[in-house]
C-alpha cells in the first residue's frame, strides 16, 4: 500500500497549498470562516437554519453547503433566508477539498461577507484530513448518536475548535450521557468550546449565537 | 488527480480479489455473511447486541467489529453473550477493507459458525465500495438522522440488500417522516427489504430475527 500512502501524500500536500491561498483570501477581507463537519444527521443543516435567521440582521453570511448527492441542504438554507448559499455535490467524494471549496468561492460575491460556513460532507472520519483554509472546525454530534465518539473518531475532535452536542431536547431517551459525552471529549481535546443546544426546541442556541458574534467582532477589531 | 484514481482502481481490484476469496470460504462453509454500514450511532452495535441475545439457542454467531478507534463495540459485544468476537481497530482508516477482514477471519475458530456478521466503520460514504465478501451489506439508519438520507448517500443504499430503520421509539419528536424515508429509500433501490425497529424498547426486533433465521435455514439447506 506505499504507493497509495506516497499518492496519498502528494494529494495532501496540494490540498495544503489550496487550503493556504483560502486562508490568506478570507484573512485579507476579515472574513471568519468555519468548517462544520459531523455524522449524517447530527444537525448541521438544521443549525445553519436557525443560525441564519437569528443572525441576519448583524451578521452578513455566507454559506457552502457540501453534499454527496443532492442540493437538499442548499435548498434548505435558501429557504431559511441564507443570502449568499453556493453548493457543492461531490458525485460521491466522502469530503470537501480546498480545490472544491476554491471553485466555489470564485462563485460567490464575497464583498461585505463576515461569516462563511463550509458546511462539509457528513462524515466523522475523512473530513478530519482535508484542510478547507477555514479559521476553525466546529463538530457536531448529536445525542442519539452515543456519548462515545469522541473517543472512536478522536481525529475529528482533536482536530476542532469547538463540539456542539445537538438535540438535547432528546436526552433522557436513549443512554447519552452528556457528562460522559463531555468527559470523553475532554480526554481526546481538552480547549474544545463546548455547546449544548436543540435545533428543534432553542434551547441553548443563544451561547452559540454569542459565540459566533464574539468571533466576528474580534475579527472586525483586528 | 488521474495518478490518485489509477491507485484507487488498483487498491480496488485488489481488495475485490480478496474479498471473492472470503466469499468462497464462507460459502464452502455455508456461513451466512452481513455486512453492516450505517452512520456513525445510527446503532448497529446495539443491534448486534440484542441480536447475539436472542438468537444464541438457535444459531451459531461470529462477530467482526471495526472501528476506528477503540475495542468499545467488541467489549459491548461479548457483554451481550457473543461468543466469538473479533474487533478490528483501522487506526484511521475510514472503512474496512477486505484484507483486514481476512486476517481477523484468521483468528477465528469458523467451525459450526452459521451466521457472520462484519460490523464496518461508522460511515455512510466509504464502506460502500470496499466488498468484504460478504453475502450483502445492510445499511442502518436511525430516525433522528432525516429520512433523506438514501438521496443524500445513494451509493450506500444502492449497494445495500436490507434497510433498517433503528430508533423508532423517538418518532414524532423530530421532523422525520417514516414513510418518506421508505419512499426515499425505494427511489435508490426499489429492492431492499425494510425493517422498522427499535432497539431500546424492542418493537420490530422480531421480524428482522425472523428474516436472519431464513436465511441461516435456507443456507442449511442449499
Amino acid at each position: 500500500m506505499s504507493e497509495k500512502v506516497s499518492v496519498e501524500k502528494k494529494v495532501l500536500s496540494k490540498n495544503d497549498e489550496l487550503a493556504a491561498a483560502i486562508r490568506r483570501r478570507l484573512s485579507e477581507r476579515k472574513i471568519v470562516s468555519l468548517n462544520l463537519v459531523s455524522s449524517p444527521g447530527s444537525g448541521k443543516t438544521s443549525l445553519l437554519e436557525k443560525t441564519l435567521a437569528a443572525l441576519d440582521k448583524d451578521i452578513s453570511m455566507a454559506v457552502i453547503a457540501g453534499d454527496v448527492q443532492t442540493e437538499n441542504d442548499a435548498i434548505r438554507l435558501v429557504k431559511a433566508g441564507g443570502k449568499v448559499v453556493e453548493p457543492i455535490v461531490t458525485g460521491g467524494a466522502c469530503h470537501l477539498d480546498a480545490n472544491m471549496v476554491t471553485q466555489a468561492l470564485a462563485k460567490i460575491n464575497l464583498a461585505g461577507v463576515e461569516l462563511l460556513f463550509i458546511e462539509n460532507v457528513g462524515n466523522l472520519v475523512c473530513p478530519s484530513s482535508y484542510d478547507l483554509g477555514e479559521d476553525m472546525k466546529v463538530v457536531l454530534m448529536s445525542t442519539a448518536e452515543g456519548d462515545d465518539k469522541p473517543l472512536k473518531y478522536p481525529a475529528m475532535f482533536r482536530r476542532s475548535s469547538a463540539m456542539v452536542v445537538n438535540k438535547i431536547d432528546l436526552l433522557g431517551q436513549s443512554d447519552f450521557d452528556l457528562e460522559r459525552a463531555r468527559k470523553n471529549a475532554r480526554t481526546i481535546n481538552a480547549q474544545l468550546h463546548m455547546f449544548e443546544l436543540s435545533c428543534r426546541n432553542g434551547t441553548g442556541l443563544d451561547s452559540w449565537y454569542q459565540w459566533l458574534r464574539g468571533l466576528v467582532q474580534a475579527k472586525r477589531n483586528a
